[in-house]
């Protein structure tokens, strides 16, 4: 098939190469399609030492009581209350000292550490201070109350207590938690397998270029708690795209590069070939060449390789499906702050704009413009979305900045 | 050694078993220990793969130029600008068609996508939709201006240029333009090896309780990206304790339990005979036990076995040493929230109290208290500090709370 002709099968596919987009869906539509194709992977089953950042898949329950049995909850001599009444600075009572093992015996006490289960008999713990020891005997200076210095068995947490509901990502103190309450085992959402194709280079090129798309992608996917299941890098031909796509394996398939309308961005025909193109050509700047579809059931993202475009597509679609995907809160994973525009944000009219802003004075300014790539994306601290409808923001305007880090001092 | 006689070495440990502390130090003071003691690790090469969310050791600058060469910024014919001079839609110019592999004769255009080097002799890229192919000629129906649809060699950045400053936490964005500029191997701040020695169960307990300070500390060292050297679990013994002290290996210790005013919290003085226990017992609740020192050079943390003390400690003293050592902000990693307090929040004066709270209509009120233990941190949506001269703060006062996950709509 030469490559000037007609597609033979490419179901949906119209034809942009060496003529441009005639139109472009709204991002809205391409997030919508996103939405649509981004359901939650199936369970797997975890060690509670492993659980930490993943999602979980079913409620969990405490296998335990917390604590597990009547316990010290603080240091000091367990001993029974009822046999402390009357005692004073004045009026020490003598009380035998053993094990805390053995149940206790009449008139006796016991050593016993925070945490540690009341010897049987023991209704209260003294602390240090209002005792002291002679030889073989304990001096009580005070009267103490019933279950004073006690915890009771399950007062933290009862077992059979939901302690968290599905859906929460493990914290740190979770995972202390669920280890206290006799969780050894959890339930997670799996993590999606993510493959990255990386399409190109142009084949007629005789410069080597560095592939910038593979490293950036690998590193937002893991920051979205994706798996790379694999690299398939710098696959040239349309057979090769293909077979990529068509291998089965990966939730999720991101081909970076030749997306556009160069005689040989055949990224969409080998998808529309393989299995559906439903999306080709996004009312995005940067990123307007990328596409979205199925092939075997599975979503195939189109990234452009241009890799300031293949960033920005990635963080507005194919973050979006990962996150889905993992079973995570599907919106741009950046802190948010408001700030106001101290020079103008330019935009076109019809299409998003993603343009990467800095602060000065807690203001907000762009830095570079879609021509200076991927490095005023490094030089930001966040960046901002323009709406379709606007031509930019005035300075003076108010606008949601998504950081890059936590910005400084919040 | 009996228990109960005084320590015969013990540098600095002031006897505090089955006494109490008489004084502690100011969490200022402990923070202040900390921060002498967390000098920056040094330098590994990693790849440029392995780069994203490690911290630059030394400034990185670029390899190559980006662009590597003149070249298309946009699909379309390369061509000689100065030869479609007077072309118009009544008065097309024909040109040849020629690969863009060999030099371009005379009128002749070259067929280039964006990215593409242009062919030696062009200088600008006409857009498919100013000319038209008819057989093997492209009729030309504007005239372009030099420069135009080119970007210049090097014109997003030049060889040579620094392109990240050292203590930069590499972005995925950052890996990219990295990899773009030929950057292949850079330096980077050796992660801190951490070892996690688990102190405990107290040795005459027969109801097993699971460990979960080790699971716990694991995860937030992860978090403070720390590696785990190693876990030594569950060392009964002050000469245990000793031993897993003493060995090699590490670059931070933390020990968790026996810190306290039991008969058998040797952890201190395990760490007092093995090198030098700088502070035991600190001005904070929960975690008023802690303690740190030295063991051959290496920096001990001694934190209360209790869980939600454990967690506490981690936060306030052993995350920022982690922190420090792997070159990374020192302070707390939450994000930071201001909000109105709802429910009294109650304080002891003289020492900071940590409270974990919740948000309730945008306020917070505090979750549980000291005694509920973990399971606050669980429930809670972030923690205040109480500063040790307060008793507390009342409705309506405005306090930082530090968040556990990203606010809702922040």
């Amino acid at each position: 098939m030469s490559r000037d002709s007609k597609p033979d099968c490419g179901r949906r596919y119209r034809e942009v190469r060496q003529r441009g987009f005639s139109d472009r869906a709204s991002v809205e539509a391409a997030t919508a399609w996103v939405d649509a194709h981004g359901s939650t992977a199936a369970a797997e089953e975890v060690r509670v030492t492993e659980a930490a950042g993943r999602v979980l898949a079913t409620p969990v329950q405490a296998k335990l009581n917390l604590p597990p049995f009547d316990s010290a909850n603080t240091d000091g001599y367990a001993l029974r209350s009822g046999e402390t009444v009357g005692a004073g600075d004045y009026n020490p009572l003598l009380f035998s000292i053993q094990s805390a093992d053995q149940p206790l015996s009449s008139t006796a006490s016991a050593l016993v550490s925070a945490g540690m289960p009341l010897p049987e008999g023991a209704d209260t713990v003294l602390p240090f201070e209002a005792s002291r020891v002679n030889g073989s005997t304990l001096e009580v200076y005070r009267a103490v109350a019933e279950g004073a210095g006690v915890e009771r068995k399950g007062r933290q947490i009862a077992a059979g207590t939901t302690l968290l509901d599905s859906g929460r990502i493990v914290r740190p103190q979770d995972a202390g938690l669920l280890a206290c309450a006799g969780v050894e085992r959890l339930m997670v959402v799996r993590r999606p397998r993510v493959r990255i194709v990386v399409a190109g280079p142009k084949p007629n090129l005789n410069v080597p270029i560095p592939d910038a798309d593979g490293p950036m992608l690998s590193a937002l996917i893991t920051r979205d708690s994706g798996l790379i299941e694999s690299v398939v890098s710098r696959v040239e031909e349309r057979d090769a795209i293909r077979r990529a796509v068509a291998a089965p394996g990966a939730d999720v398939i991101l081909v970076a590069g030749r997306t556009g309308t160069g005689p040989d961005d055949e990224a969409p025909l080998a998808l529309a070939e393989t299995g559906e193109l439903a999306i080709h050509g996004i009312a995005l700047r940067p990123g307007g060449s990328a596409g979205m579809g199925l092939a075997a059931g599975v979503p195939v993202l189109l990234l452009p390789g241009e890799p300031f475009a293949c960033f920005c597509t990635y963080e507005l679609f194919a973050g979006r499906l990962i996150r889905r995907i993992g079973g995570r809160a599907p919106e741009l994973p950046h802190a948010v702050r408001e700030a106001e525009v101290r020079r103008k944000i330019v935009s076109v009219v019809g299409v998003v704009d993603l343009c990467p802003v800095r602060f000065v004075d807690g203001d907000v300014e762009p830095v570079g413009s879609v021509e200076s790539g991927l490095a005023s994306a490094v030089r930001a601290d966040g960046f901002v979305l323009i709406p379709a409808p606007l031509e930019g923001f005035a300075p003076g305007a108010r606008v949601s900045v998504y950081l890059y880090e936590k910005a400084p001092g919040s």
